[in-house]
């Protein structure tokens, strides 16, 4: 239970766009889902290659960018830190930590099958105490 | 350890606006600082009175607003869920869930102290199972 796996606690549905797409359609996709951030990936090969987050549309709008018209492939992130889906979801969030991200692609076999966010890792930790406090009680009876 | 307090994990920092600020300036300050939302407090009492995130302002830009004119207080959420710095950090997670925020203000006796957000919670995660694994292996012997 502690060393739960990223597949048992990730989101399962994924958003994705093309490169072409604006950052005013992604405002309005990330809105309609109430997500927090959608993958960018190759028209062609369907693959991921960027990511783009709440944060990355935001600093458009504080730079006064043309949002109606800037495409995300020119704002999104490229170096796409993933993890796979049976990684213990403690990995996932040092990995959250050390690089200052709040989400994780999950991506098995090279296939995107979901994203790990800290509200997926904060809705857990309540879990993780009641299975604790059970435990401990079943050590120390 | 397993019932560690918000103010524990907090982050002690908080940034606020008056109603007035436009979603275009709070854009501005959330991308400066690198963080996901502002509270609103009452130009005259100083008190807070709504918080404004990333997704609030993402919703105005979806909507095609003139985000460089229309203030906060036109869009912000003005029913502040807010915890104390002596609850648990599990309660604070479940209070997240409940209501599908990823920020907690921390008030003490009237005054805002702090933020929780699920990305201090998830940085706190390696350090719960840490514990957790030293508490076993003490108990086992």
């Amino acid at each position: 239970m502690i060393d739960q796996s990223v597949g048992d606690v990730m989101t399962r549905s994924t958003r994705t766009v093309t490169p072409d797409v604006t950052a005013c359609d992604v405002a309005g996709l990330l809105a309609e889902h109430r997500i927090g951030s959608v993958l960018v990936v190759d028209p062609e090969t369907d693959m991921p290659i960027g990511i783009v987050t709440e944060s990355d549309i935001m600093r458009q709008v504080a730079t006064r960018a043309d949002i109606g018209t800037v495409p995300v492939e020119s704002f999104m992130s490229s170096d796409l830190i993933t993890i796979s889906s049976d990684e213990c979801i403690h990995a996932a969030a040092a990995l959250m930590k050390e690089f200052s991200i709040r989400r994780l692609p999950v991506m098995d076999d090279g296939e995107l099958i979901g994203m790990l966010t800290t509200s997926d890792l904060t809705h857990y930790l309540p879990r993780i105490r009641n299975t604790i406090l059970r435990e401990r009680n079943e050590l120390a009876g």
